[in-house]
């Protein structure tokens, strides 16, 4: 029989059979609680307390006696018994309360180079008809006479021989034509070899239409709005993936879709609900109707794009990593849920393979790489370390996992880049007093992925750890301590701090960094060796993503997360997925382009051959193995 | 307050608004009731028997004294008032109880001709392919795999350039590979440009794919189910097309859809109902599932084609007599909840114009009339007559407007070719007695289409009617005699008749009948005079529809309706709307041609200058004005 959970403060209730965890009664009741493992019980970010009726404790996990005592349990571990229950969800359990922005944690303002304006003809453009009404002796249908008019005025720019229409459109057509007296304003889908008249209204009049650019992260969603006349951004937003409540990373994510009932239509459910939610503050600010939304294009990983196609993404897991798509068929957005035009079209970027995907290609597109001759190194560093190598002639590719500590996960002061998070530190090497700066320069929380980078450097160039990572025991500073488990080096003291006790950095967190860098660096060293050439061919370092934006060169390179290059050869492009997915939206000919580089890039798997490992047991010091792949860091160490 | 109506015997109840007829309470009931003036009070059809509460009656129409009495109403004249309502619904008034069969009515065996086995490829094909299983050095994705092993399989017979895959099949497809260890069987649409993954099944078996053939009939529906691989047909099935309930004829439907609110609605729901019936009994017949039904082709007229899709037949009606679709995109099935595989393709044969619809176009295409050197006339005659004269190099059509006489309305005793109905008549010369035969040689109950004709010819044979259908006076029979309505004759006496009285044919039914034969023939001579031919020059007449099949040539010759020429170049083909719709269905490329012939055909719209009006006028005798050209009848004459 079922029972009745209420959750507090809201006072939200559901009813739930016997053994469901109070996690899923949450999502059931719309409460998103954070959660990280993936409910196995081992993150413990779930916590809530059941203050009426009696939970079954399947696990208690890392929680401590007193909070057991207190009445908290892990709510992915506390199922529902035989009674009703009252829970309380604390403010620190749920998701809602770490928003950040979406492409520049620290500016919502509309970036400069948002407005793209590529040559071509967007996915979908309007065209004002003025038809010649029918008469006894003109007396062809009216989808005929529509279909004329348009491509007399297309002129030969767009040779489709085929126009399409959409059932909606069909239906509208014999109204509209007579309500505009023959004036009618006719929305066209264009692929390929084809065109589809999406949506027709009736006269002639000022409206616009726009589109949709949709970076799907795994983390965040970050959507353009996008005025298809004038090609210029109206607006932008973003917020967490609601998938998140279902695991922080890919892995987690897809055993809930393959193996929890329902699961891929939950997390299919999630993402498109995140996006609604965005695009409904896009819509409202712009004040725009779903229906003037007549085009998506959206780019994200494998994963991400098959849970938000609702396509399993079951086998990306397990080898030999196969999707289900590569090229990704365009669909309807009324059959996936999204609050736009339901005949609008939703375009995604295609996959290079399972660990190479969308927003990679998207990236690669607005990098314009496909037409350089030099040679470039693409990067985009988060849990996976995505790396692409070429020039127009030819293009390769990897995947290499980190890990998540560069989004500040499994960091013990780990956390997101979001205000208090510590993204520079200067240790002095005398003193070896630290000094920190943060997001914000509100008081400390924690250490995002780029501060870690920083701190790591910091910590190496002031000695306290030499070049495995160790700790140097016996320093004069009480800042070097021995922790619970093991060596730590404290950052910022409780008294600093806002309110989280003393910020440490352990010695267990330096060596989960320096694996983390270690496997980005051997993806790179890898690719260089499959085509027998070295870091002096690299004419330019493009690094895409929110943890390029606050990465120092400097010290990248000094820790060996990046080849020892000439800083002047460092570029950061920000959300490159995003605005790869707004340059297909605004050009038909640039999204081919990114089918064809798709298939043009050669993913190399590394966990074939013994290359990749080889490379990254020498990455595993700081820098490297042989200096002599660091020649400008090796000159500061013989200087020390 | 809405009130509760029990119909009975059923006992079915609705609970309608104060102010419902009746008549569309009993269809909410999904209780047919019969009606052919679409709700205006004139038919009488409609008539039920109010047994508890009062209805609200707005008009009793012809209704006689002793029935209203009785409690007998109009259903649709009747309004629920503001008190419940027991209604009994007489068998007479139901629509069931009418069924007949769908292509030859006296016999529902399939056709030897039936099985047809077009040159080409069916519009949905089955392909049972076996793939390489991937590997880290094969690593496509699955899409990717299916499309290379399908474009080998299918080699270069169908040089599609795009493969496309539909929603479903792709969700299903990494299960489906996996599941039949990399071997799967893909049910593939061909479009002229591209082909489309439709469905997709695990592992290879001995299932075969089915299609329909749908011949989409003002008064009955006929579909023929058809294997795929095998091109035979499996099953042929009819019925009444339940839109008939909403009126008789096209006109009548028009106005329904266009001016009650959800009327186009009501009108597709009750095609696709019928649709839907027709097809589960072809289902439970031949033992397959839903979803093995994997393609559709309909062919219907144009408002029949209009309102299958949902579409506005409004403007069809206005002058200019415009149709929103003349080439009709295909759609889902799924969208039109027709009962197959939602996947499913529908595509519908396409328009010539208003009033030369898809199923002239299909029956076009059955003749091979595009690929003949010599002139053919194709008749298709029923309430509008509609023509066609042409051979490979042109072709042009019109459409009469014939009414409802062949088809048995309007005509006192007029009814369709069902059992008992009086097909041939002959009427001695000199005792002036009649001998009837009837369909299924029943008890007389009425006289069809064909049987008047026959009739007609019979009357004037024996010099009962003159040149201009009037009666002549005193002849000495009984059987001639005053009636209500002016001079009628007695066909079969009231002893003789199925309990329905003297069965007769009255003044007035013979001049409906010359108008409706003036018009056909009228239509014919329109057509050659356009083109300075005389009908010397037709080599053939092919005559489609149910009303050809009973027809004696020689009385539709005598009384004027065809062009005098010898017996033998007239040929019956029955239902070729059907059976060019099964020819659709079968070969891609026949499909396509029809697209080109409806393209091709010139349409003459009659009420366009004097010629068909001068025509018209000079048919209105028997057989007409200008006995030249009908000379084998003149010679008759002459000799009597």
């Amino acid at each position: 029989m079922k029972q009745r959970v209420v959750f507090l403060p809201e006072g939200v209730a559901v009813e739930v059979l016997p053994g469901t965890p109070l996690f899923r009664a949450a999502v059931l009741a719309g409460i998103e609680i954070k959660s990280s493992c993936g409910g196995k019980g081992s993150c413990g970010n779930c916590l809530v307390k059941v203050e009426e009726g009696k939970a079954e404790i399947k696990s208690t996990g890392k929680l401590s006696r007193e909070k057991q005592e207190e009445g908290y349990v892990l709510s992915c571990q506390a199922l529902v018994g035989d009674e009703g229950l009252r829970v309380m969800i604390p403010s620190e359990s749920r998701l809602e309360e770490h928003r950040i922005l979406y492409d520049r944690p620290e500016n919502g303002e509309a970036e400069d180079d948002a407005c793209l304006a590529p040559e071509g003809i967007p996915l979908c453009t309007q065209f004002k008809l003025a038809l010649d009404p029918p008469s006894i002796d003109d007396n062809t249908s009216d989808l005929s006479r529509l279909r004329l008019a348009l491509r007399r005025e297309m002129g030969l720019n767009r040779p489709e021989t085929e126009i399409n229409i959409s059932t909606s459109a069909l239906k509208n057509l014999a109204g509209a034509l007579r309500e505009g007296d023959w004036k009618v304003t006719v929305i066209l889908a264009h692929f390929q070899r084809y065109a589809e008249i999406v949506a027709i209204r009736a006269g002639h009049d000022d409206r616009t239409v726009y589109g949709l650019a949709i970076d799907i992260g795994t983390t965040t969603v970050a959507i353009y709005l996008v005025d298809l006349l004038t090609k210029k951004v109206v607006g932008q937003h973003g917020d967490f993936n609601r998938q998140a409540r279902y695991g922080d990373d890919i892995i987690s994510r897809i055993i809930y879709a393959a193996e929890e009932e329902q699961g891929l239509q939950e997390l299919q459910f999630a993402v498109i609900s995140t996006i609604n939610d965005v695009v409904e503050e896009l819509r409202e600010k712009a004040a725009i109707p779903e229906e003037d939304i007549v085009q998506v294009v959206a780019a994200g990983n494998t994963t991400m794009t098959h849970l938000f196609l609702g396509i399993t993404p079951r086998f990306i897991r397990l080898e030999p990593y196969i999707s289900t798509v590569s090229t990704v068929p365009a669909v309807k957005a009324g059959t996936l849920g999204l609050k736009v035009h339901p005949e609008a079209w939703v375009n995604s970027f295609p996959q290079v393979a399972s660990y190479l995907g969308g927003d990679i290609v998207s990236g690669i597109l607005y990098t314009n790489l496909a037409h350089k001759d030099d040679i470039i190194l693409f990067l985009d560093i988060g849990t996976n370390g995505e790396i692409i190598l070429g020039n127009k002639d030819w293009m390769v590719g990897c995947a290499c996992s980190a890990g998540p500590s560069f989004e500040g996960g499994g960091i013990t002061f780990g956390m997101r880049a979001m205000s208090g998070a510590i993204e520079r530190t200067v240790i002095d090497p005398v003193s070896l007093e630290a000094q920190v700066k943060t997001v914000n320069n509100a008081r400390p929380l924690g250490i995002c992925g780029s501060g870690l980078i920083d701190c790591l450097s910091s910590l190496k160039g002031a000695g306290i750890i030499d070049r495995v990572g160790s700790f140097q025991a016996d320093l004069p500073t009480p800042r070097l301590r021995r922790g619970e488990g093991g060596w730590e080096y404290v950052l910022v003291w409780a008294k600093d701090s806002a309110g989280v006790g003393d910020i440490v950095i352990t010695e267990s967190d330096v060596k989960t960094l320096i694996r983390a860098k270690g496997a980005v660096y051997a993806g790179i060293r890898t690719l260089l060796r499959m085509l027998e050439l070295d870091e002096s061919v690299i004419t330019k370092v493009i690094i895409a993503g929110g943890f390029g934006n606050y990465l120092h060169i400097h010290d990248a390179i000094r820790v060996g997360l990046l080849p020892d290059l000439e800083y002047h050869k460092f570029e950061f492009i920000g959300n490159s997925s995003l605005k790869g997915a707004c340059l297909g939206l605004l050009s038909r000919e640039a999204l081919d382009e990114a089918e064809e580089t798709a298939r043009m890039i050669t993913y190399l798997e590394l966990s074939v051959g013994t290359t990749f490992m080889d490379e990254y047991v020498a990455a595993l010091f700081l820098p490297h193995t042989d200096l002599t792949l660091f020649p400008s860091v090796e000159s500061v160490e013989n200087r020390i």
